[in-house]
């Protein structure tokens, strides 16, 4: 399989700029007369993208990897062999930059057959903390499987399913990892993450506890499981790019008992590793590099 | 002046959060059970926000900084004297989380007669690159000024003005820094750096040249002058708390002309000085230490 999605994509989308002279990734501090994106990024088969900037040892190297980004303090991205790591900030608006620029990248880099997986924590609706829910749709506050975009003037609905054979082997590969549940489900994206996930401890509050109850027993009897803030829109823009995607997020807290985070750093440090072994023992398994002890 | 805004809005919005028996500050890595927030925060009268993490010496200070937000890598705080800063990331959500916890942080903190004013870049519309925007009203996608909020599954409708009084004070300083020029204007906010901002060079682009164009110069008649993706959200916020709030933002290129920042990086680093030379001499001049030479 060569099949290079982006070709199609890009000639379909966006024939101006592919006459532009000179690309600057301007929040990611690269371009196409600056660098060069073939021999830097040629053999890039799996991305993962989280929110924070920690760096992320992709797959168990001990390798001491150099930020790519030094020149910006947007984004940081690591790369170890056919893995590349980036961060991506908190929000849709944030994720939706650093991706415009990652898949630009990817097709100056001539990138194909490319796999993609958001890594991340996110608030979990009636599932037990530490669980890992892998996203088949992300829905918005309204329970809807789309992703509303403005683009000029005009409001533009866009598909936010995600790849289900994908998601499928990443359940198959978290039987690997017995110390932690993991589901398939909905998951839902909002822009706000105190009074939009309804939460009652923000500098705002306007609702009640009743109200806030009722809508997340709501979002549970829909097939939702966990609630995050970057979901939507990296499925409708890898959707649309061609691009094999997945989003894998922990749950630290189930919003139906409480709105706060209460668990000690440990556990929570150890929570955050779950997403990232069973994304390790996937990409292993790909590569044919997996050894299980 | 000792009125304490917060506490009405605090008991208006939130009575349930203040019976909460621990106050986690959870992106920021602070706490009231952790920190003695009125001893740490206390003085606080001015508030500097910006996208980046960059280090923000706020007003010429030499004085060696230490990050107070250290145990997390979300956000970055300085401090020095009264003068807080702090950056937001990119996008609404971001600075909308930053936003509830630093509010609560002053609350907390007991501070009174803050000023809190955002410097960041943005990308301006009909006006000289350089230029300084002293935001009057955030406008949306559509140029109402307003911020629409989704709470649980409503849509809420909020005020986007910001102080006025504050704006003409900063237009005043602004005669002091002859070099650039510096207006008042609205302040487009979106939720998209690319498509939404109607940029034809991202990863994906579904209008033409001519429909950018059309929509550019239709925002310019509204009275916008340049564009940006936070200020609704903060002015909103802002004004909910009774915050004396303020945006100033200076413009890297002018959009009607082109899409991508073109100017050597040390233009670009010059330019972004500007809003914070301007903000140095209006927090000098209400500590009255401001001398010109």
């Amino acid at each position: 399989m060569t099949n290079r999605p982006y070709d199609f994509v890009f000639s379909l989308y966006t024939p101006l700029s592919l006459s532009h002279p000179l690309y600057i990734l301007y929040h990611l501090d690269l371009g196409t007369k600056t660098h060069n994106l073939p021999a830097m990024f040629g053999d890039v088969k799996f991305v993962c993208v989280r929110g924070s900037s920690n760096r992320m040892k992709a797959f168990g190297s001990e390798e001491d990897m150099q930020d790519i980004c030094t020149g910006t303090d947007r984004y940081c991205m690591y790369k170890t062999g056919p893995v590349l790591s980036i961060n991506h900030g908190m929000g849709i608006p944030s994720i939706s930059i650093m991706l415009h620029e990652l898949i630009k990248l990817l097709y100056y880099a001539k990138c194909y057959d490319v796999t993609i997986i958001r890594i991340g924590t996110s608030g979990g609706i009636g599932i037990e903390p530490g669980s890992i829910v892998i996203t088949d749709t992300a829905v918005d506050s309204f329970f809807k499987p789309q992703f509303e975009q403005i683009i000029l003037d005009t409001v533009v609905t866009q598909n936010t399913e995600l790849d289900k054979e994908l998601a499928e082997e990443l359940l198959k590969c978290s039987k690997e990892v017995p110390d932690f549940p993991t589901l398939i489900g909905h998951t839902m994206c909002t822009y706000d993450f105190y009074e939009g996930q309804g939460r009652l401890d923000g500098a705002l509050c306007s609702f009640s506890n009743e109200k806030k109850l009722d809508y997340l027993q709501r979002a549970y009897k829909t097939g939702i499981r966990n609630i995050e803030m970057e979901s939507s829109v990296f499925a409708a823009m890898c959707g649309l790019c061609g691009l094999k995607a997945a989003v894998v997020c922990v749950t630290l807290l189930n919003r139906l008992e409480c709105d706060q985070i209460n668990l000690p750093r440990e556990v929570l440090l150890e929570y955050q590793q779950h997403p990232q072994k069973l994304i390790s023992i996937f990409i292993k398994k790909r590569l044919g590099r997996y050894n299980p002890k």
